[in-house]
């Protein structure tokens, strides 16, 4: 799903010359896709794929990535990686252009596109941290099913459709999904949490270069939702800041749009198809006056992966145009 | 549809004789119900409809409970009152029956029945407290739509098989549901709240006979999901607290079921139509020792309403005995 929407993306880049080459894997090879207009087919990956090639987007498993972006990165390629394989790993920039752009750099190698959710929440809090400084931003994610794949998408769907019915079978989900919040995203990590928080908290951390001292708790969760996360987000700074103050920011901040209003927001189903990130319920902590509540919403597909992806190579392109 | 439930309930209290007066609006007068197998025909309330009875439950909106609560208990009746009409009435207690039955007095009076995610969230926040000593309680919730009534059950199942076509028409929703989730519960508040998020704060402290120095934040979101409240908490205490302590403190706890496993859980889905409340992913905040985070999963028209008024007469019966 996300590198269609790359496919869509890229079509609107200026700096795209020709037809981009679409590797597959055997299975897939052959397959057709439409690019401007033309139809081209997807070729086996091999060795030899990435010569002569500018600038690669990965959006496979993270299986995939760790076995040919080095061979890509080896063939004098900048490759951007949608999967979680390198995300972590020191040298590899994690990169939220509106937030780390530095950190893109015009040389062969592997820039890693964070996870969806961290994406959409570090939009808000990056700005705010630089403002006032952010001591603890606690998270519970309300995400859509989209990001666990086309499959799953019909898999909802076709539950929904049959409900009450039960049909115990294979399935995207650990329980039920239709008409279900389930707390459980990705797989178990040791400290008790599942991938999708722990993601949060470590790659948060590296995008904004901050370390333990920020802290961060998550709760995700998977709704019956088709497109688009929602974030429900508590932040703390190491001042008074007022809804007013950090509503000012974000007006500032490219890529994002907030509402004054306390009361207004944005929902999932609104703003799926678009880039940005929405920013609504800006509210006090009636408790803490160095605390404020807000929710974020953003389309997973698009700022959450394949979007992130394209504005990382947008920036490259304009580099290398210098 | 909490009014049918308590019907239900009451089929099997033992110290139910004979059958329930059915009293409805003119509306709705004439129209049957069955309780233990009988048709019973529902008659319209009025000015000497309480007479001679001996506890009188209320299922209705506001303004009803407002107009006959009082002329119930002028007539000698003990009111069990779900609406949020007394709630926050110094001189009516608003009762968990678990928590805090000493407020229950067999006098005629209003006994306030508090607000559905108010209930499960203090029945996991209250034992912990006594415990350990809570200082804060963070919270989202992702609340089921049959707590806006059988309308807005019909209109999401409706709105859920025509997706993807819109239909605006007057709605029990702010914004389309079906496969979207909604930060804004009841009517907007001052401090930039909505009435959900605001009762939660109130009604929790009157429950827990705590003051402002219980610091609680709530952020209350609707999702497309029948039945079962969920709620994603943060807690935060007076001293250091393990995962196990608070575990062994809620497996001793009445109408509480706790699973040990932090990755284990209960949905809403599994859980529609059971009285208790469940506790899973107890889990330590790995940036504070004294935090916990845990999720609530309760059935809003049982224990979050028709059950919690249920055990409220029932501590009323068992007292009328001796």
């Amino acid at each position: 799903m996300v590198g269609r929407k790359m496919l869509r993306l890229l079509e609107t880049c200026p700096w795209v010359e020709g037809d981009p080459l679409l590797l597959t894997s055997a299975r897939s090879a052959g397959s057709e896709l439409v690019f401007s207009g033309r139809t081209l087919a997807c070729q086996e990956v091999n060795s030899s794929s990435f010569d002569n090639l500018d600038i690669v987007l990965f959006s496979a498993g993270g299986g995939t990535s760790l076995k040919w972006a080095p061979v890509a990165e080896k063939a004098g390629c900048v490759v951007i990686d949608n999967s979680s394989a390198w995300r972590m790993t020191a040298e590899v920039p994690l990169v939220v252009p509106e937030i780390n752009p530095q950190r893109i750099l015009l040389k062969p190698g592997i820039i890693a596109n964070p996870n969806c959710s961290t994406i959409q929440i570090v939009m808000a809090a990056a700005p705010l941290d630089q403002a006032f400084g952010l001591r603890e931003c606690h998270v519970t994610t309300l995400q859509a099913v989209s990001g666990a794949g086309q499959e799953a998408v019909q898999e909802l769907l076709e539950q929904t459709r049959i409900y009450p019915k039960h049909e115990p079978k294979d399935s995207a989900y650990p329980r039920m999904m239709a008409f279900n919040a389930l707390p459980a995203i990705g797989k178990q990590t040791e400290d008790g949490g599942y991938e999708e928080e722990t993601k949060v908290l470590h790659e948060m951390r590296r995008i904004m270069d901050r370390q333990q001292d920020l802290h961060i708790t998550c709760t995700a969760t998977r709704v019956p939702v088709l497109h688009g996360h929602s974030a429900a987000l508590r932040l703390v700074f190491d001042q008074p800041v007022s809804a007013q103050d950090a509503i000012s920011v974000l007006e500032k901040t490219s890529g994002v749009k907030v509402v004054a209003n306390p009361h207004d927001y944005h929902t999932a189903r609104e703003i799926a198809g678009k880039n940005d990130v929405f920013v609504g319920r800006v509210r006090p902590d009636t408790g803490n006056p160095k605390a404020l509540l807000m929710w974020v919403v953003a389309d997973n597909l698009l700022k959450g992966a394949a979007w992130n992806a394209i504005q990382i190579a947008n920036v490259l392109a304009e580099k290398n145009k210098k």
